[in-house]
């Protein structure tokens, strides 16, 4: 039986990602459920298409990643089933499977129309519990995408904005804040040497190899796990210390 | 092997929670443990009772759903095993059954008295971990709720607030405000009507089908997926920009 | 297939986690994985080493305990798999595993040098994903310790504090504050007599048997589900009304 992995903005209070779980094994009795994350800012699209991006191609062949952050629910906006490189994933066309779609060498995208693979009832506020739920637990069944719809070609992605080099300096930007105050830049790993400096809000920093590498407090760049660039303070939160996020500024340069 | 299901107010930073899993993988190896919610407020009965109702009844036949909110540990409050149309439940009998008590057409409850049944010793804080857990157990590997205890047939009930018609109006309350600050109210979907205008907290607002058929920031009125009628705004959080909570009076009216 | 625990203070907003998971299952398909807690304080190592203790020995046999609270990663800290009676343990080594070796009759620690069992590329920000995980994955495929590197004979431990008596008198100091605000102290059960008062923060407090034998909102002493005399408010928070936290000094006299 395949794994199904479920990432939200439903939190751990209400019962809302405990309703999918029910929906799902109703349908899918042995599947093993792994909760991703539940936290997400409420409506926060590009923070669940960064957590996505860490964890969908880890997970072995048939995996199906569902993924509700759904602030568009009940309104036009298209539901999705996607393969990528053997896993699935399902959840609403608005975005967050934009890294996905960046990264996968094959893709193939279905709109979800076939409402057969929904619940007999369906709400206009929980299409996770009522229509994303069923879908991953059909497809962990075994049901092939073509029958859940037609094939899309244009599923929505996010807007990623790419780094700059112009000269000796690069330009990038704050993507993400993380639970650490670590500020996710886009800047990829590569573009990154040794012995140059980073200015973010006014302040340098300088590209360390690792935390521990930093005094206590002091303000450093590294690469994360991503394979990005971020900026951190050691045992302290670079977010709270410069007071900003995403959409900032960051210059890479000598 | 049956699932069991855990919706506690422990939190995800002790370890409170995963000692029962301890507790339960001890005495039924294979189980699936599914976390419902660990965040609730602590010593919350009736958002528990709340976040209960929202999937007790969409997992399958015999899963043991697993509630430990439990201020009165260690008092005279008795614990309970249910039988509710072929689902399990296990918890204090404080209220936090009541929506499956009002849902259920068949149920059956037992006093958790034999104390074989428990861990060796038991602690006066932490019935989670040293009888609840235990006795679900006990339950997924088929043990029959006569021989946990005596037939009760008094469970406790949390007061249910019914709503009111008086003409052409109706009067109900707040009965909970979930993690995006919806305010569920205890007015059935089927007294809604479109067109008309509900009022909270001095404001009004319409009903609409789903979030996205308002704008950004407005308080709207709309069915939820438990089929009662909630207080949203849309992108934003009903419970802070009304500063009302449960028990605030809502009225629907021309 | 044993079962895995995860505890980390990675939290549930950024996928760190489930990139854990990912990393096992891509390994060990067939585990179970169970989340421990993943929202203690960030680099709060004594923290996980009470959670740690409040579960490790709750789980059967061959179970693999994993904890990735690791401030110092990147650095020269030393990455470790212990066996202790009968159960595995993963993580740095920094102390989270204080209590185990403190309470367990049987440890061997041995060191995580063999890099066959790591990812095959180790970041130098993300460990637990690129070595405990996928050498907690082996463990649980059984592969002995011996092969994942030499026997280490001083695994870090962190300090603790003894109480001391004092002819009548008992100090002690608190060394934890849970979700509920209990100041859980170092005093054990065996020392502590009914009758007697606790002073903490310039208050007094009795010990009784449980909260429900409190008034609401008094401050009262009673024995926790570790075994330890903690310090609490029934139906509120001892450290919020005594804005005292960890090394606060407790002393019990006539």
């Amino acid at each position: 039986m395949p794994r199904i992995t479920l990432l939200t903005d439903f939190g751990s209070a209400d019962g809302y990602v405990v309703a999918m779980k029910g929906a799902i094994v109703s349908i899918a009795p042995d599947s093993y459920i792994d909760d991703a994350a539940h936290d997400l800012a409420p409506g926060d699209v590009t923070g669940a298409a960064i957590a996505l991006w860490r964890y969908w191609r880890l997970y072995p062949a048939r995996t199906v990643h569902v993924v509700v952050v759904d602030p568009g629910v009940g309104s036009e906006r298209r539901g999705l089933a996607l393969e990528a490189e053997d896993r699935f994933l399902v959840g609403p066309d608005n975005g967050v499977f934009t890294h996905v779609l960046r990264e996968a060498r094959r893709v193939r995208a279905h709109s979800l129309t076939a409402r057969e693979y929904f619940a007999p009832t369906i709400s206009d506020t929980f299409h996770g519990r009522d229509i994303f739920a069923p879908v991953a637990a059909h497809i962990a069944n075994g049901v092939p995408l073509e029958l859940l719809g037609p094939v899309m070609d244009d599923p929505v992605r996010l807007e990623w904005p790419e780094p700059r080099r112009d000269g000796e300096s690069i330009t990038g930007e704050v993507v993400h804040a993380d639970r650490y105050g670590n500020l996710i830049t886009n800047i990829p790993a590569d573009w990154c040497e040794r012995g140059v400096r980073v200015w973010i809000g006014g302040r340098g920093a300088p590209i360390l190899r690792t935390y521990s590498d930093a005094a206590q407090g002091q303000l450093v760049a590294l690469i994360g796990s991503l394979g990005l660039m971020e900026v951190s303070v050691r045992d302290g939160s670079a977010a709270d210390d410069l007071a900003v996020g995403a959409g900032a500024p960051v210059t890479v340069g000598v």
